[in-house]
């Protein structure tokens, strides 16, 4: 187990505290206050080869208090930087939506929007490469369930994620405050929906496979792909993703495995470009004989856009997407229980993992 | 704490076996075999003044072998009720998903959509007054978040609420199967979304109220609205519902109150005519001058349809929807936090609750 340099908070708010001693800086030489932020548009987002992820490139712009169009958004950002700070120093996290309406007692006035509040935390996020979680920030969603031998720590509780019950212990937003302490699991298999994680724990498969087993629950939150990335760096655990053999489910692992252009700025603390797939392929389809259901309009053109997409440009997804384009049909992870409710932990994902 | 007095599960094998030695005892007497179902239509769900909740009344249909329209269907129910027996027997369950998917290998062949074999589901739970949970049929959908001083035991693991992690306890899908084996607190806060749970886990309100802190993310799973009913009965605890001050926030809490026409079937099981609603109202609009957002078309008019609804009937209701309409305005239960994040906490609920 490789342990964390820093406390990832207090690393965001070194970042904070410097932004704010250079403006003072700025000031005291009457410079106008100013703050270089990456540019997150679509020209700026780039497949970077080597990584093997989205990222930014070199593209900045410069947010300067100087220039009357840019004054207000200067200032918000100011207070959203202090509000920040003042989350860090109290120990506390509050959600964007909390934010948004904070910002109305600011001296800058509220935002017109939630969007804009929403776009100055970005902003902080990409200048300083810090994420929103490490600023207290939390996002809304819940975090995956989790099952098998680990233990963590978080506010001071010891948990261990085979004695928090059968929906298993649940990721909190805040994943950066969460400290691993022991882990007897050689891998993580993490599955796209409650309904096989349900079926994985119930058959006990993940001490069969001596796998920590993850619910992703469709497209998975932030703090469960910083879950993964950290139980892949930290934990040394290889990663399986097992998703529906439609679009949505591949660009589910995609999204794990390459990160998304959205978050091309934080993707570096996200993407697990080692990550493997092994959800349902056209192949599958075809050699278990699965129940199916018909590529619909919408499936076959997000298939054709996959195919020129530089993350799916290697020969297994090539080969497997034209091969689904060909069969016009999809199916699901719960398709092979048409062979009984255990075939899917005793025969496919076996073989998939390698296990027998 | 009342203790309940048998298994469920147990409960429903019991059900399934009579209905099955019944249909022997037909054939043996060369009866043609046959199920009445209570009527699920429209026109046989009733709002009972008596009970407060939608329920069905008497209208039955009876599906019987010796009709060639009905005899695949009296089949598949057949297999269906043998499908629970055996998950009863095995102490397994199954999502509604790969009952599906199993049933291409029943003796009758598979359904040709999942609504016909979820409608087989329903006929058996009406006809019977089972849960499909007891018959070992898993929701897909994830439970609430808990925290608090509450002590469940599930599949032999004790787990405490307060020591599950920051995310809390999660409610597994099968929720009968959870047993109560203490609880500290007084009462139950359930509140819309999870941003208002952490905060009060946050703030320590689970502590500050006595209370059990339950996020409901949005409308409630099953399981987490039987967690509520079985806490308020055999706990003995007062339910507190906190939403969002808007039409969906109404009826989230409506449903937890009375239960859904959809489900009448079962609100017995369900419904919490006691519980009470401590969301955001138009009152509150004006009396904390909220941040708010305008009506929409779809909110106007769901607003005017709450006011025909007789679950909306007292002059609570009528007088909060109807200043809603002329405000024209909402606000989410966040809006608080313009007033500082802890402001919620310490000023309107506890005047909500009656806590000062």
């Amino acid at each position: 187990m490789t342990k964390r340099n820093e406390d990832p908070r207090e690393e965001a708010r070194g970042h904070l505290e410097k932004f704010g001693s250079e403006i003072l800086e700025n000031i005291k030489n009457t410079d106008p206050p100013r703050v270089k932020v990456p540019s997150r548009s679509t020209s700026n987002i780039v497949y970077d080869e080597e990584e093997r992820y989205y990222t930014l490139a070199d593209k900045k712009s410069t947010r300067t208090a100087a220039n009357m169009r840019q004054v207000k958004k200067f200032a918000q950002t100011l207070c959203a930087a202090d509000f920040c700070k003042d989350l860090i120093t109290s120990g506390k996290t509050a959600t964007l939506r909390e934010m948004y309406y904070t910002s109305e007692g600011w001296p800058t006035g509220g935002f017109s929007s939630q969007d804009r509040s929403d776009r100055i935390v970005e902003d902080i996020e990409s200048a300083f490469g810090v994420k929103r979680e490490d600023l207290g920030l939390l996002p809304e969603e819940d975090g995956a369930s989790i099952f098998g031998e680990l233990v963590v720590e978080e506010s001071g509780m010891e948990v261990k994620a085979t004695e928090a019950g059968r929906a298993g212990y649940t990721i909190p937003p805040t994943m950066g405050d969460v400290e691993f302490v022991a882990c007897g699991a050689e891998r993580v298999l993490a599955v796209e929906t409650m309904g096989m994680y349900h079926r994985l724990v119930q058959e006990e498969a993940w001490d069969d496979y001596n796998a920590l087993v993850v619910a992703l629950k469709g497209q998975p939150a932030r703090a469960t792909r910083r879950f993964l990335k950290r139980a892949n760096e930290e934990l040394g655990l290889p990663i399986y993703l097992f998703t529906d053999g439609d679009p949505f489910g591949f660009h589910i692992a995609m999204v794990v495995i390459s990160g998304s252009a959205k978050l091309a700025y934080i993707n570096h603390e996200l993407a697990i470009p080692d990550a493997q797939f092994v959800g349902v392929t056209a192949s599958d389809i075809e050699d278990y004989e699965l129940p199916t259901d018909k590529l619909r309009d919408s499936d076959i053109k997000r298939l054709k856009q996959l195919l020129e997409d530089p993350r799916y440009k290697d020969e297994f997804w090539q080969k497997e997407i034209k091969k689904m384009l060909s069969l016009e049909k999809k199916a699901e992870q719960q398709a092979f229980s048409k062979y009984g409710l255990e075939y899917v932990v005793e025969d496919y994902l076996p073989k998939k993992l390698d296990l027998k």
